[in-house]
């Protein structure tokens, strides 16, 4: 097969994030489930911004953060996903180029507004996503640059692209050309509640379709309806080529037909910011996978992204990553 | 004279910080003054944007931070400044409501957009302003509400408000307004550059209008042109009453008639960036004076607000100050 100029085509919702410390009980007042991502429309959106202490913007977006800090890792990304002609496009198109990663999905030139994510972030370091999708319900097939797929050593897909439907058509579109081009097609479940949502979706996808798949713990027992990671784990052996499974401070679990890889987690001094954490180990589990690590170092440099993700606040580095590994 | 029912009334341009860090030798490249603020237009603005890494975003404005620290101090503050009703003005608007800053100046309709400042960090934690006005040109003297004004114990403001045309007046309303009510009027002198701008107005001004002078020391050796700070601490002694003076590092000097104050500073572990820093100061040194606080009381709580705003990345402050004094 051809060199590929690309190690990952990540696929995502484009989404600029509006961070704000608060208080648990804030989010207890507000109805909202700790650690989860909830959709909102643009009028909940609205009025939980007008509640929310002084927030930060930055650039976020699932599969986004992964081929960000892929870059910083001095791997080569390409992103597909869909802003408006605004402020806050303009802002997610400028951090994903500035990092590195190709990105040239046309902005919509009307309909509604960048898609934004209220992340709540409480004294525990856990965040709690709130998102107003925006944009992101006309990303769609036409926009899917199967060039690029086919010239990327993996197309990487979350989960989450299942809430805009247009979005889910096209994330179908570009698993077949990622494999007509006899490339690799990765997975992230996201997000335990939108597993429950697409669960029976997903589990078809992940055995037709998907030779890695990213997923937490919460996630994949949400997958097979189990509570034992264990039992998880040998589920998804049985469906998927290589599955790497995150378990928080207990670092994380390849699963790889017969072969089970445990590695601990990186020490973090303080857990500030969870958000991205996930996205930042795809980052690393991928980029090892695409420079013919094997799937122990390829754990290892997940953790190490994800250790510098949660030391502060906000999804995507502040040190770049490559200097860390 | 009636109670006050605003401790301050900041007046200023209303600006979004757009953060990045950059090596030196990006200055350098770019022919930016380090340390310094420059205004760019528009073209420029977009033309630095696409080069610097990726950025947060945070609210910022010289005056708007000050009340806004101001606030987390436990005071009670009003802003008048002028932004786009664009995404960027919504931003600007929600941080300064949200950490409990009276601000209703009617966003601009039309023209230019809500002002930029992309503020470049360098890893001695000095920061360089540019800005972009963008929606600060449309502040104009109609904007100023002498009710507020009228019902604040002092009138702060920004000398960068100078540099659109129609804010000067402003200003000058402002301050005749203050004065008109029996109350005080303060003024920071920004920046040496834009003391450079504007020195024989500011020096006539500061003679006529201002009762509490908040400076650091290059502006004030800029604003009576001596190398000395010594002496200009003693030629701003003949033309002011109260004049709170910042040395970085070694402290501040309070010059008020015959007495002078020296207040160390406060320790941090380490500087991060030291947006805002000057702007934390005055908060703390207002909040102080509008309680009843001696100057040297006054310089130590400065002190404290600018110590927590250069810990960290951003210009207002990441922890509420009044559980720091």
């Amino acid at each position: 097969m051809a060199d590929a100029k690309y190690d990952v085509a990540g696929i995502g919702n484009a989404i600029v994030d509006v961070l704000a410390n608060v208080p648990d009980d804030f989010l207890q007042s507000e109805g909202l489930n700790k650690g989860a991502m909830q959709l909102i429309d643009a009028d909940q959106a609205e009025t939980l911004y007008s509640k929310i202490p002084p927030a930060i913007e930055a650039s976020g977006g699932s599969a986004a953060n992964t081929v960000a800090d892929l870059a910083s890792l001095g791997g080569v990304g390409s992103f597909m996903g869909k802003v408006r002609d605004d402020q806050l496009g303009d802002i997610f198109s400028h951090d994903l180029k500035a990092i590195g990663v190709q990105y040239s999905t046309p902005a919509a030139t009307s309909g509604p507004a960048t898609a934004r994510c209220i992340v709540l972030v409480t004294n525990d370091g856990e965040r709690t996503l709130n998102t107003y999708l925006g944009a992101c319900v006309a990303f769609g097939p036409d926009d899917v640059d199967t060039g690029i797929i086919a010239d990327s050593q993996v197309t990487y897909l979350e989960g989450y692209l299942f809430d805009p439907p247009a979005a889910k058509e096209a994330f179908f579109k570009a698993a077949d050309a990622a494999h007509a081009a006899g490339r690799q097609v990765s997975l992230s479940l996201s997000d335990p509640f939108c597993v429950d949502r697409y669960r029976d979706e997903f589990r078809a996808f992940i055995k037709e379709h998907v030779d890695v798949l990213c997923a937490n713990e919460d996630e994949i027992k949400s997958l097979y309806q189990v509570d034992s990671f264990d039992d998880a784990a040998n589920m998804v052996r049985e469906e998927c080529g290589i599955s790497a499974l995150t378990r928080g401070a207990e670092g994380s679990v390849v699963v790889a037909g017969s072969a089970t890889v445990a590695v601990a987690a990186e020490k973090v001094s303080k857990v500030v910011d969870t958000t991205g954490a996930g996205d930042a180990y795809a980052a690393g589990f991928l980029f090892g996978l695409t420079h013919g690590k094997d799937h122990a170092e390829c754990a290892r440099l997940g953790g190490i992204a994800a250790a510098e993700v949660i030391s502060h606040f906000g999804a995507r580095p502040e040190t770049e990553l490559k200097t860390l590994i």
